[in-house]
């Protein structure tokens, strides 16, 4: 096992020896790459995104590169991968519905769901309705005009602020930000006026095929700074 | 219980009568949204950065509004809130020194380092060495100044893409997005060529004081499509 300090700059990444080196990213191939970001920027929140598109279908996806961007303004942000066809790439549903109509739902996902939400991650052409896919009942939002999963005990209707669109022309992914204007909360989720981790029982995605349950749960007590 | 189509808009979240409604957010407080956030959108990924100072004293803070923001080119981004101190609003060390610098390292963090990164989430003086609180070693990079979280098991180099600013001047969150130039993954975590979530053993941030392992996991296939 040669050092770190001997330089590992052009070795290839498929090679055992360079773990525990620093390896530059333009010596690894891009999908080694994402390979390692799906391991170990995880457990990943999911939201679970209910569009439409501008002639009224309902679509509905999960993405996992997903979190709050701002407290305040409230504000969350995903980021859609493009889709890799046989004839090339293409902007999933998801994207081409909140372009042409600058409205979404984040809904969250219990255990109980993750096998729904799993079926409508297929990719499937533009135009099916995921929600029937799924066999998913929906309930009104309050806001915007798509619907939220009735099975989901938090979901946050949005306004598109803007998108932030990476690499060359269609190729790279995309980031969507939107600002939360409306939020529904199911009773059953609510103890004592707060929302209760175990009656959420949120799942979160990992590596591979993997997602991971939060029903393993600690407590660390922020330290105390005197200043 | 009165139904959502008899109006919740001016309701006060507080009251429990607005669970199973969707409520404006200009109807609760940003405390309140804060909270509901911080139970929902999880479990959520911890990015323990490491920067800094122009004057070379190291920062370590952990932020766990972070992901993947694109995978190809390969950027990550983090949220870093403001501190409310007694005499106003102040930005945070971390977002100071990539301000000045442009260089961070986001460290991942596996569940024997869950103490050591909660120390470090401390409100410290501008100017305190966390790797110094925490007791914690640190290892080189290859690519920027800032050092690794010796006990890391994957570290990622980043050099600054872009800072979105949110909110009126220096009362909102901000949004960093850093392009990963150099990866760092330990041998210790690699099975057969791949990085092992058991050997990870990485743990996500959930609401109030909670944390999650993520030693629960199951697996999904993904929905096979015929196009």
């Amino acid at each position: 096992m040669r050092k770190a300090s001997l330089g590992c700059r052009h070795r290839k990444w498929s090679s055992i020896y360079t773990a525990g080196m620093n390896v530059r990213v333009d010596a690894i191939s891009a999908r080694e790459l994402y390979r390692i970001l799906l391991s170990a920027v995880a457990p990943r929140p999911i939201a679970w995104v209910s569009t439409v598109s501008p002639d009224d279908v309902p679509n509905l996806a999960p993405f996992s590169f997903f979190n709050v961007v701002s407290a305040e303004p409230p504000i969350l942000g995903f980021s859609p991968g493009v889709r890799t066809l046989p004839h090339g790439h293409e902007e999933k549903g998801t994207l081409v519905n909140i372009r042409a109509t600058g409205e979404f739902v984040v809904n969250v996902v219990p255990y109980e769901l993750a096998e729904a939400m799993n079926l409508t991650s297929g990719d499937y052409e533009y135009g099916v309705n995921e929600f029937e896919v799924a066999r998913l009942a929906s309930r009104p939002s309050e806001m915007v005009t798509p619907m939220q999963v009735a099975g989901s005990p938090v979901s946050f209707e949005c306004r598109l602020e803007r998108i932030l669109d990476f690499g060359a022309d269609g190729e790279g992914s995309s980031l969507v930000l939107g600002r939360i204007v409306c939020v529904h909360v199911e009773e059953s989720v609510m103890r004592d006026g707060k929302i209760d981790g175990d009656a959420l029982d949120l799942v979160g995605r990992m590596g591979g095929l993997q997602y991971s349950r939060t029903t393993e749960r600690f407590e660390l007590k922020r330290p105390v700074v005197k200043r």
